[in-house]
């Protein structure tokens, strides 16, 4: 950590700096530039950022020099984490393809979501039985109908399930039912959530949030982590910008960027981030050729009846096509669907 | 509901939009203009905006003519709500001030913080014993010893306590000792944590989250206030920009925009959007005379040594000459301190 | 446009905004909604924008219904437009792939720098001789000598010039020695600069601002149209968000969404945006993959010793490797580099 | 200027990056800590900032310690600048109410606005006679015909009159009628019109761009002063993000943030800012409690037939009693009126 001293800073506040340093057991050097003071502090990370060294007089500023994560990071794990979900592997040379309606609605829907992605090679299905909308007024989701629903569906196709955790008073229960527990974007900072789901024995898919950092993504699956649990798939979906011609903006820098920060697989969703059916296949391809290790996109039986999403899902008769385009790309880049 | 087709839109595009909305109860009004057709639709509003229209062929776009709250509207309920705390009242001509450190730490540093508020006349004090932070590896709250250091020290001091709840599971602990159940801006849309608060019987603080829209606040308003509890109090505490020199941007904007759209009272707090110390008397003078209902600030005898957020605590020894700055231009304004 | 009146407006608000309306010679559709009455205003787009509606008593908000461009409009002239810039093609299935320093800084190094971009087959050769800098301090460009030194490389590499314009009154100069000028993001709305590029004869390359929607980037490229010159190459380049781990946030999605609104050809800039090397290769390939016409990316002989944008600039020695994933991928997608 | 290095950095790495720090005559200091090498670059400033060192390799981020702008901060020059504008002081204790519509429209338009400022004891008053719209069909400005209404007007009432320069081939006719010359937020990184006006004889009021920070600001207005031109007054107009319930999101913490770090005067336009007349009294008093200087604000006789930002002019039969408001406030925190 470096603190850079404010211009007019005396010699008694660096003294007092340093000694606030040393009192934590930590060391400090000290640096006189011609106009400025630096004062470098090494010492365990966690002592050092719970020191409130902004507050104290004649502090400009504080650099942090270590990242604020750990378990998560490249530096500690340099070999891409690999995980196995019944059998198909997210990460490495694999590309998964996750597909499914935003919400389970009923039977016929979802069983015929989930035939469509497995007829097109999908990995695995996704599909809500809790569902976090933005009006009270909106549909929330089956509950634990839907989680049954979803489990016939996994029976019928073969395809592993993915669906969202919201409360952790749940988490018995889609544990029952998930192979992989989704934390959505607006919880990616409930960090309750996240301290039971690193406690849980299912691999978890962490949405960054909307306004959320790639660091702070990194921190709170830093939280997963923690706690026991190492099977993480971070998902890029956009981000809050002032751009208004997509709901949100996906930012595909962050896969690159993840990847070389993080040994954690990164998957995009191209649905939510685009909100419009026309500009799914594009960024889908784009997350490809980034180095994503797969995508999590909502297929419909019939998006103009859809309680959720509809306007972004591509329809289950288009979604064969759809898959092969990305295939044929995932091919192109020496990967193969898992 | 306005629904604007796209340029090319067919006579049959048109009449299946017209149809879909009758099959739901509702009436449609077609308005040919020279280039661009729009269909005008009138019916009930849940129903209308789960209808997926963007996914319909031939729309361009969709858009809501109706607000998308209700109970929270001012429409709905003019008068200004006004909400009693243990004899202090949030809205109206009073202004609730509302101080204490970020966390409770220590039972001194919760006493010395409660009477430097008391002393300096404010109406509440604050103090999170559940503590949301990035890092897991930073400080996370005393938990329930801290509740019970909060109840100490408002025996002493007859000030309400406003303290912070995060997860569903910990409600009858907090109902217990909070005056004021605070909900933190990372949960904003933390939905079940919503509605369980609207069953709850204690007023509840609704801060805004860093990437929430004014009408989302509203919806996340409209949740808590659904499920029975009307007595909700928003704070806008920052918003994320682009911007480095502020931890938030405060939207000073949203005071008024929120008044004119809502019945319900309205705080801000200027020491997280800030950041830093030297900010937090300019910005709470601005919520003064932006119309405001209070402010919640942050206070600790040590802001050096403080757990959390020491840079932008007013030392409770500066306390009493802040607080004299915001109550004389509180009664400039014509209010009064509760 | 559409007119929501307020749901207190009186009849003679509406009457009011009626005889405006009538007044300026369009025509008004009154349609009274359960709570809220519209106002649709059909006529000259142009003089209805110019109506300050939102001004009048009653009037809650005002929705555009037309887009606010026209010629640069896909509904306008539906093919897609294809600039021919000596003998190279921009648009349609040809892909240009535009490469050099950030600025023209010596002889060696902008010859260098050309002979780099020839030798991978690059379509054209980028240089600044006018700089746009943040700060007063930094290298602003050689002026007249850089362009000359533009001169001398495409006579020796056949490699036609794209060079930035910062000033009307350098438009003769910069016209006598560029084939493509360049309006830079910081200029994206100098309107005087972009209605001189309009009269001038030559391909204009229109960089997004950082803070521009796309909207405002189509209406910037309808000023240039506007006088005359319809030869505007667009180019998304990263917009400002609150992420900090790129220099820019590439708005990805822009591509798609620009090509269905738009007849104008759309390039990236994957140099700007990431302000590091790392991130150069994968998002060229994302442009790629979603549909833009071309990449104008920064190279230099040595980064290490770069005036300007060093640490983003692909090696002169490793751009032949680059331009080959490049064209790999090009070809891929049925295009070929021109 | 302090580097640090990736985790993984070599020994030769290091001493490359120390080899390049003395070869343009700067010192450097290595410091290694436990995981990362850190090194201190100390020398002149300009040289330092031009070094590419972020292209070294080795090198994981750069981090200034000092600050990019010099002549404007407040530690080169520690008091106020005070700015006198025809006896009018700008800055101080003065409080500078600047008023008067968008733009310049007839004879009777600008004169009753200017009747109406100086009837309300306004300091000065504003009017474009150059816009810059948005669209290419707007209105764009009187030019000449309007700058000489200006003067007319200004004969008339003794106010002294801020308008703006948007095109350094205007600036000698500009020169000529303006008092203060107005750089509009689109052209804040104008960098060739601000040396044009950093050599004129005349104050420049500088506005932030919509996606500038208030260090850009500041080095925007570097280049002013740095020309020669000290007389330079900062404008917060606010700035672009995703909430949209305002044109522009007010960040009124810039003002104290700018007062903090610069000596030049401030003031604030709550017009352009708030983009609705029920908005502007609030956010001006919000101003003149966080210490800004003055206020620009948009006042027009009919905002019913405004030809540009009518929806957020004060109707000039109203803005006496805004002014009235406003000047209570301002002598109740010490100021008065200049």
């Amino acid at each position: 950590m470096i603190i850079v001293m404010h211009e007019d800073a005396t010699e008694e506040q660096i003294a007092h700096v340093v000694a606030r340093i040393e009192e934590v057991g930590a060391t400090a050097h000290i640096s006189h530039g011609e106009r400025v003071t630096l004062v470098g502090a090494i010492g365990d990370r966690e002592v050092l950022t719970g020191l409130p060294v902004e507050a104290f007089p004649g502090v400009e500023r504080v650099v942090a020099v270590l990242k604020p994560y750990k378990l998560v990071s490249r530096e500690f794990h340099p070999a891409d984490t690999i995980i196995d979900v019944r059998g198909r592997r997210v990460g490495g040379n694999q590309f998964t393809l996750i597909a499914g309606p935003c919400s389970v609605e009923t039977p016929g829907q979802i069983m015929q979501a989930a035939e469509a992605a497995r007829d097109a090679g999908a990995s695995m299905m996704r599909g809500g039985a809790f569902k976090p909308r933005t009006s009270p007024y909106a549909f929330q989701g089956l509950g634990r109908e839907g989680l049954e629903l979803l489990a016939e569906a996994r029976e019928r196709t073969g395809l592993p399930v993915v669906t969202e955790l919201m409360d952790p008073r749940d988490l018995e229960l889609v544990h029952e039912y998930a192979d992989v527990i989704q934390i959505g974007a607006r919880n990616m900072q409930n960090f309750q959530l996240l301290a039971e789901v690193g406690k849980a024995k299912r691999p978890v898919l962490l949405k960054r949030g909307a306004a959320a950092t790639i660091e702070e993504l990194l921190m709170a699956a830093e939280y997963v982590v923690k706690e026991g649990n190492r099977e993480v798939i971070l998902c890029e979906r956009g981000i809050r910008t002032f751009e208004t011609a997509t709901r949100n903006t996906l930012d595909i820098s962050a896969v690159p960027v993840i990847k070389l920060a993080s040994h954690l697989p990164v998957v995009v969703d191209p649905s939510h981030s685009a909100g419009r059916l026309d500009l799914v296949l594009p960024l889908s391809l784009a997350a490809v050729v980034c180095g994503a290790d797969g995508i999590i996109v909502e297929t419909h039986p019939s998006p103009e009846t859809a309680l959720c999403d509809g306007p972004q899902s591509v329809p289950t008769r288009a979604f064969r096509e759809y898959a092969a385009h990305v295939r044929e790309l995932v091919e192109f880049v020496g990967k193969s669907i898992s």
